[in-house]
């Protein structure tokens, strides 16, 4: 059901379709180096396999490939980043650079993006701060399909977060999760192998406890992290919440179930309020607050720590937040990226299209 | 079993207390609106309820009553406080306003604090933030109640997040949350009641669900929000992880299992890496971003555009972050607090020993 290509193979044809629908060489690296972050790192929902699907946003007009990326707001530690409909992609990395170069010279940076689209994985823009010693945060909105707690609509995208903590001889902390108690994908995974999901996953049209992974299409929807209200849903919700205000209002994008859906196909909300999906990234410089390598050893010190908890019957150790994904990344850039036989099709048909070799 | 008394009586109490063991006037009334916005705000378990508490720290000469609170680091947007065994009552609200301050002069605002003591709830300091057209965020690490994913021992503190987000005509958007299934108070609530609790609240010490709501006195542990890894419970856990390494790590505080308890009959961990129980506060100014009057106009159509969203058979309304505590505050201002015989028992206790009246 899959075939494995090498990441160059994959990033070299990635980088050649960004390169046809008109990115500059810098955005079209700096966009398949984002997407394919999400394959290396076992994330494959978020990968190429999404590749056509941002395509088809700039075949819908509602991706713009030679965005004018612009401060428009800021003051020593925040900035308001207009994205110019680019791709998410390149847009991210560019608004981390800002939150780089503010923490380097006042100790932390903020910035809100509006007038985006979807940036693959949270978690690849906030690795950027760790080779500065600095701590990295990136969420972003996304299209609603969670219900709040107590609520049957889709008010609230996955909104995830993710937050990158630089260690000393230990690898990073990475922490990349939605807000929900499980992502999309993992539903998407469920439905190929006709599995039925767990329940607290999922809630049918009328807000019902659903075990079906394929709800979404029957119009249900997502719960918030928690699952329901006695398991603390409403902090989930909140957690969804917050991502959803930090990067939406704070810049001027849309927001709650005025965001944007990441399918061209499906139609625009009505009387949306602002500018496009909105991001939000901070960056902290360790030194901003004690001596980088004493920080990095007390981080290491929590690690090794932690690793050593004692586990459960069954369960061989403690995961640090970033273990498994660093893992497969070492994995997938030795051994290549499988990707599944309906994606292989979606690549090919793209390499038709645009007469690129894949 | 409950009898009801006055703010203002409760109030008066708390602050003479405060001052028998040597806090000067301002820091006995700003202790005292710290620990009694829990009791006004619904969180009966971490206000007057814990007064004998922290009184009995004082006695252990783990609380200093006359902290001399210093800034020990700092960049424009950042700085480490040292709490000098203070009470957290009092650190914290005094770290707030070096963040309040930063903001005020470059957008931004985030202070980690260190050999502090418990601080009551965050959402409290968060809120401090709320005036001046500012979002506040609140946390700190506690000693160890709760098992990472896939472990059996204690690592982790409920680590609680607050946020506090100005709205316009609206009510501002105050989430508050310990990042564990359910808060400790709540099942200390259940075993007055001697109910049990649901299962995905507590573990016992082999790691095996548990419903017996007094399962922590048998060595059982808190699981972090999510319940179990199909639940995303890792994310709970890399919420947890990440309060506690920006308030703990960050400072120079103590971290993980290393983090000092509350009860003063509790004996200290062993090799602690820090100084005290360590907390973390971040401000941002709205128009540090956009026009606070164009946010707070976002804010409120945000909040009205939720409340208003369908819900689930059963469910009168969703509710915003904040709508119950801010209810309940309205309430007990004008009709009482109501406290526990238990509690009252404990507070006629220490008016006797301090020969205060209650």
């Amino acid at each position: 059901m899959s075939t494995t290509f090498t990441y160059e193979h994959i990033y070299n044809f990635s980088k050649n379709i960004f390169l046809k629908i008109g990115c500059n060489e810098t955005d079209a690296e700096i966009a398949t180096q984002s997407l394919l972050s999400a394959d290396l790192r076992g994330v494959d929902s978020h990968g190429v396999a999404r590749l056509s699907g941002y395509i088809r946003l700039w075949e819908a007009a509602r991706v713009n490939a030679k965005p004018e990326l612009k401060i428009i707001h800021e003051t020593p530690s925040t900035a308001v980043v207009d994205g110019d409909r680019g791709l998410g992609l390149v847009v991210a990395p560019f608004a981390m650079q800002v939150a780089i170069d503010k923490a380097r010279a006042v100790g932390t940076g903020w910035v809100s993006v509006k007038n985006s689209n979807h940036f693959g994985i949270a978690g690849h823009h906030a690795m950027m701060a760790l080779e500065h010693d600095m701590i990295g945060i990136a969420m972003t909105n996304a299209s609603a399909l969670v219900a709040p707690t107590f609520s049957k609509e889709r008010m609230l995208g996955t909104n995830p977060i993710a937050v990158a903590i630089p260690a000393g001889d230990q690898p990073a902390f990475v922490a990349d999760f939605a807000t929900t108690t499980a992502a999309n994908g993992k539903l998407e995974m469920l439905q190929r192998k006709n599995l039925e999901a767990p329940t607290g996953w999922i809630q049918d049209k009328e807000g019902n406890v659903s075990t079906n992974a394929g709800e979404l299409k029957n119009g249900g929807m997502l719960v918030p992290l928690g699952g329901d209200k006695e398991h603390g849903s409403h902090k989930g919700y909140a957690l969804g919440a917050i991502v959803d205000i930090f990067s939406g209002i704070l810049s001027g994008a849309n927001y709650g179930p005025w965001v944007p859906p990441f399918p061209a196909y499906l139609s625009m909300p009505e009387n949306m309020p602002g500018e496009g999906i909105g991001h939000f990234f901070g960056v902290m410089r360790i030194d901003a607050f004690r001596k980088a390598d004493e920080f990095k050893e007390h981080m290491d010190k929590w690690i090794i720590r932690f690793r050593a908890a004692q586990t459960i019957e069954g369960q061989e150790k403690v995961i640090i937040p970033g273990d498994p994904e660093r893992e497969m990344e070492i994995e997938r850039m030795k051994y290549g990226i499988p990707l599944l036989s309906a994606v292989v099709e979606d690549l090919k048909a793209l390499s038709n299209k645009f007469k690129v070799d894949f």
